[in-house]
């Protein structure tokens, strides 16, 4: 079988950091066949780093050059860049969030939809092994109906003040749109992403700033960030079930916390690191997994699921109607936040 | 200066677990002058257990007998018992929840206003040595602002299947008004009651239903249970802060879990164990409390509050005006919520 | 129901540290009604420290006054007297070892067979918590077959000098008699007291020999003790398993170690703590028991099985047919050791 | 000084991860002269990762060019090339074990006696830091005489599926040849190889054999396995003492575990961590090493002793003798199996 | 033998916590006869409490009484009481610091060495079991040469404002006298009060005075302290050994420290938790008590030594000659000492 | 701006290991120009190994190429080398500490002033991130006044055997001039070098003299040891505050030691790692640094520093004029010490 060939759009961070070293680990499936950036020498940088042959001068030449095309760009472009890829007949990854908007995703699974092109969104935290041992544990039935889920994407006063991620114009959002979207996306696909209710949320732009605070990433301007920094949101699903979250990058707290945790009616779930509360034989228990299978590094197994699922071999693992989904939510989350 | 008069309405656990015994060790300032009980021979055990000389007929004839009265019965009768020591000129310390209704709560508002009697609220976490710490830490800035105030009181597999604590015809509800709600009268008074803009939640009663289940607190009819043992719920207040509440009697969690905990703008409160979490000198620093000052048994630290406020030597620390905040809390969480 | 009558032969430490206590906690159902001693005056202190009302002169009269008998005399004396009382119609729960030949432990299960009385064996270990848990899980069949055993039964210098437990006349053994045969028999109840194929031990003599050792029991007189401090066995069974054994009093390690393990086709346990080694959804986990069911004082959950036993309300968990089990095995090692 | 020749056969894994790399760091002594293996391919691969110059068509012409030769084939073929070599004056040093029946280890032994030649056997457990350690303590006479000793090479379900390890027509056995030999050599070895007088043991084929098995280090065919994953032993020396053997591949276990303990009359030592358990004016005293004299590498520290014993400049630290004795220990072990 | 008499002479909380309760433990040997106060009431009180049938009027009343005496008066009265026992030819355990001036001290050894009599001084932590193994452990040389001893005698923001600590005309002094003589003491008797060379010093009044301060032993007068909350000093001896000292009631500190360590030339030693430091066998070793000889109680330890002396039983292990340098060398630090 | 021109003046351990790859990280603002070494070959080499272009063949010649000189000799040499480079104009880092003698101290000091140039010493302990963050601790007065100040520089038996350590003609001494003095420094910028009123200690030449010893930094002859491998002392200052000190590279301790605590009348400080003990809203608390700003390469932070005040850019955080007054208590510390 002949090797897929893959384009990248926007040579940031994502880029150069996953995606890329992600599909030069699987030659024998995949060939870095063009890169596109508005900055062409960034674009120019990365293809010389990685060795990859042709920097192209506007992204539908990458397109006529490419079977598949992952999309690293700022989220404010990434509907109108799988739209066009679809439409030319082209695969696509997409970076999360989805959008910026959910039209912007109906535009998107429309366009995959008339395509027949495998749209997947870049939703990494599904592949971890602890995500996929989870999938199948709430999928036994194990644990019974989920009653409550709690997510804390927290960090201690780490606002990335580099690049792009506090540009509300260019992003949409903030630490919710960066960061918190993924622990929210897994927990929805956990939990088969039930019909929802109601939901209510708050975002925060208060502790980015302060001009005399402390930040660990790094000084940055506390007047150019325009982004919230902090979110909370408290999820009503119809079968009653309700999801408690919170997400931060600069959380007055004692370290990062990451937590997705599932509570049923027979069981419970901690998702990192794996652990399962239930009872048996009349006792208490607690289980953890002292070994999982599969690939430690989920940024590589999202790739490998992509580049398989583009070759015919496999489905993808995150569907765009289920990231639409995902981005229902955050919307209603911004929608339902009063200024702050 | 003469001793205090104290009678006792309900001779349950919590009268002989907590209350009787906090007044027995201030014989220098109060007396156990009475005991009422609709079970005479529990008053009368009661009474014997602790020498009390008097075992009352009535809530009337014990009412003239004291200078005032703890009320330990069940909920629904909160209100009434403590409308009638009032405008009999008797000072009341009733247990928590305040009332089953914010109807019954305006009524002993009112009962005590017109009475000019003492009314406190049997909160009494608020008098924890942490408790109070934190209070001090807040009202000092230190933290500026309160963003996210986080509760969870949960316990595993623990559901008191005895007494009346699972009836909701005389406790007006389950888990939420045992439990949870004093951590969320803690929440609540820590920040200083701040005005509510919207109230989300949803109880559970689907695990201790379960035939099967284990129970570390003994085995008990799940048939019979018609309260919540679980609820969640989002709070978000006019300021702008949310505050995310989880309480359980029977949780799938490791273990049980006392959670409050306030990010603010400048910093963070772990109110149990009590930390804070700030920054200083351009570092990130989190501080423990190594010792804290005051009575570590906050029933004792209640109830000598409570008889001094009635000596006219201090004010009470928690008032019935609060305690009915903390109750129209309570009742938009069920009233929010829809069947489980 | 009347209350059975429960008469005490020997009131050593045994019987007034675990036997007379439990029966105490049951006032209900079981009276102790006589003690016999050989040294009177012992049999008097018993007497007046439990308020037992009669010091019997003589067993014969002791077998008179009583339902039931427990015995807690040296091993030697366990068959005869357990014989005389099953003659005279009463039950008997006789410490452990059953006794000190196998030829005795068949004398007593004959005995009870033909009376048709209970008799039961003091093998409290098997009433812990885990080992109640354990033997359910095993039943279940989730660990597959059982394939190999350890059992380490083993103290750090800790002969117990005084009384009879280090003179053979009177115990027939050591540290073998007194404390493995507890680990051993546990072992082979929770694997249904498969058929053996050979035994193969060793017993030590030596280290409490040493006229300068450190003992943390207390200081003893090196020459006159005549029985093993230490023991190790390998016993095969039918079914291909093997048991790994060593118990000692007075081993040269780092700490007291209590281990009963059992690795098997399926999965592992470990009894002590509690916790089951196995795989599911592809992972390797480990379970702990976070809570248990059951009486933690293994003591009283015997002496309740006894005496509900005699009473007709349950069957005995420890059978004179499992222990003379667990003495083949015992007289095996002594038999298959060479001197040492 | 010239440095030595040495030669290869067998250039498998063990050759290229221990062997050959020991040798590249100690250029100054010792020149990787030539490699052989069945596989020519494999045989050129190795000598062009490690830059060895000569790669030889038969082990015939292997010997004509080296002073040494360092045997890494399957067990199967070790006695034949060893007495080959030996014959052709060509010190070997050989994996262990030595050989799959002791009519071969005799073999070996004659070889290397009749040519003058070194024969040292790769048991390279010998040589770390802690068993160098141990066995100056043993020979110290501080822990008295050895009574006790317990030996557990235990895996959690890390059957190698891969290459020979499974093969016995090949390798001659399973985990006991692959891995319990290593300790159980250390054992007899820190014991000064005392005079056997019993052995009995049992093997097991039961878990890998499992076709829904999980296994840590990959997937291999459960019908292709036809060695033993588990083994238990006791060993009775003319002495008294007794060893405990346990050696798994697969067991189901919490965590590895690499065990070997051993209890004297006046102390006991445990070797990995290394820690010694005695008394001391009148205390019972543990002590940990927080440093050990020696090279941490201990295939290193045995390549240096094999090249520098070839020299003439130290004595071989593991003698075919020596290693003939723990042959016999294991075929008794597999003799003394009834099938499982 | 005939019980000794016992008399205590002042009746305060060392007399009561420590002293009596010790003797109470030994009735056989001794007999609690007469007790002696300034105050008669807590003279009475303390007879009452432990059922001594004589409180004496005065002192001289008192000596008539008995055959021993222990002194528990402040510091100030130790030589006066001490000298007319003595001459009375009254035993006499003096409760530490020995007095509160050398010549006090000169008197006293004198008086003893007169009257033949005993006296003893209450330096108890010589009697801890950890002070005993190591004073055995020092004498057999096995740490070779003491170079360099450390004394932390440290506590956080504990000063005992209560009662006469704090009060210099009486004691002498503060947390010196009161708790670094103590481990000071078990410093030089452990290394055999070598000839001291040097003494330097200082004292501290700084944080007792503040009127702000945290004290987790409760509230006091600032104002009315007038002796040194803190201390540092470094003793040089004649064999070049130096000793480095600090104690404290009121440190600023993680939390309280009780540290007695000595280096030597050949090994170290920490005394709380005992530990030792070594190489043997080309290792650093490491070595823990894990259980120590004798009787836990420290003070009843010293008490069974001050009676059997007494009785001609045993020799004291506190002389009076060794206390005497003890207090040399707090006379020393206090007049090397600048204001502060 | 054109880069700084630097040069190397003794190219051992100290040079390559952690200047010149300092420098190496700054090519921005500085380029390596010339090395010399009386040991052309080392300097040669060391050159090749960082691409330095020029070797000079004198000093002289090195000190016309460079603007700024980094000194790394044997301490014997500092004051006459930096002497020549500030008559030349040349700015000087030179290695700590900063001489062998007071008088030579002295000189450099001068030579400094006189010409205007920047004279550092390589005191880098202070560029710890915790060190700057303790003092600006100590300068924002929440400590207090500094009562006693402690410091431990232990290492457990690591002797540097090797190069001139132990040479007292080329270094003046051994711990303390060669590890103490780095602590010893940092105590006293910390503490603002206060006035000494008076300084007693003792230096130890017996530990690295023992012939048997086992030391973790390999063996060496110790017969050709001159210096002093521990070191003890008590420094007075005028304030009152007391500094207890303590250095040794081979002390019979558990493990290596690296204490800075300073005790205040308010509040505690230890430097490593960084806490804080005080009080505040009544209790007592303990704070810890969980991130700190800055450089965390001490030795780069130090060559940034010498490199922009070079520059003009910032001021030297090392003067000449405190590294003398560390000096001057090294030198009394030496002077104190009676043979040992």
């Amino acid at each position: 079988m002949s090797a897929l060939k893959m384009g990248i759009v926007g040579t940031g961070g994502i880029a150069r950091g996953r995606h890329i070293p992600a599909y030069v680990q699987q030659k024998d499936q995949v060939e870095l066949t063009s890169v596109f950036d508005q900055n062409q020498e960034a674009a120019k940088a990365a293809a010389d780093e990685f060795n990859i042959a042709h920097v192209a001068k506007s992204y539908e030449e990458l397109l006529k050059k490419v079977d598949a095309v992952t999309i690293c760009t700022p989220n404010i472009f990434h509907a109108e860049l799988a739209k066009q890829a679809l439409e030319a007949g082209v695969h696509v990854l997409c970076e999360k969030p989805m959008a910026t908007s959910v039209e912007d995703c109906e535009t998107m699974v429309n366009a995959a939809r008339e395509s027949g092109k495998i749209l997947m969104i870049g939703y990494h935290y599904r592949f971890y092994r602890e995500s996929q041992a989870a999938k199948k544990l709430l999928s036994s039935g194990e644990i019974g109906d989920p009653l409550v889920i709690r997510v804390q994407a927290l960090r201690r006063r780490k606002v990335p003040g580099w690049g792009v991620f506090t540009n509300r114009s260019l992003q949409g959002g903030g630490c919710l749109m960066d960061y918190g979207c993924h622990l929210l996306d897994l927990a929805l696909w956990l939990t088969d992403f039930e019909d929802v209710d109601q939901v209510l949320g708050q975002t925060y732009e208060r502790i980015s700033r302060d001009p005399e605070q402390v930040n660990e990433w790094g000084v940055f301007d506390p007047d150019k960030i325009d982004v919230e920094d902090h979110a909370t949101a408290y999820i009503k699903f119809k079968s009653g079930a309700t999801l408690l979250f919170e997400t931060s990058w600069a959380a007055n707290i004692l370290e990062d916390k990451e937590v997705l945790s599932i509570s049923g009616t027979q069981g419970g779930i901690e998702v990192f690191p794996f652990s399962v509360n239930t009872s048996k034989h009349g006792m208490l228990t607690t289980s953890q997994a002292q070994w999982l299978p599969g690939e430690k590094d989920a940024g590589l197994a999202q790739a490998q699921n992509f580049v398989r699922s583009c070759l015919g071999l496999e489905q993808p693992r995150t569907t765009a109607e289920q990231a639409m989904k995902t981005s229902e939510i955050i919307s209603a989350i911004y929608d339902s936040s009063s200024p702050n």
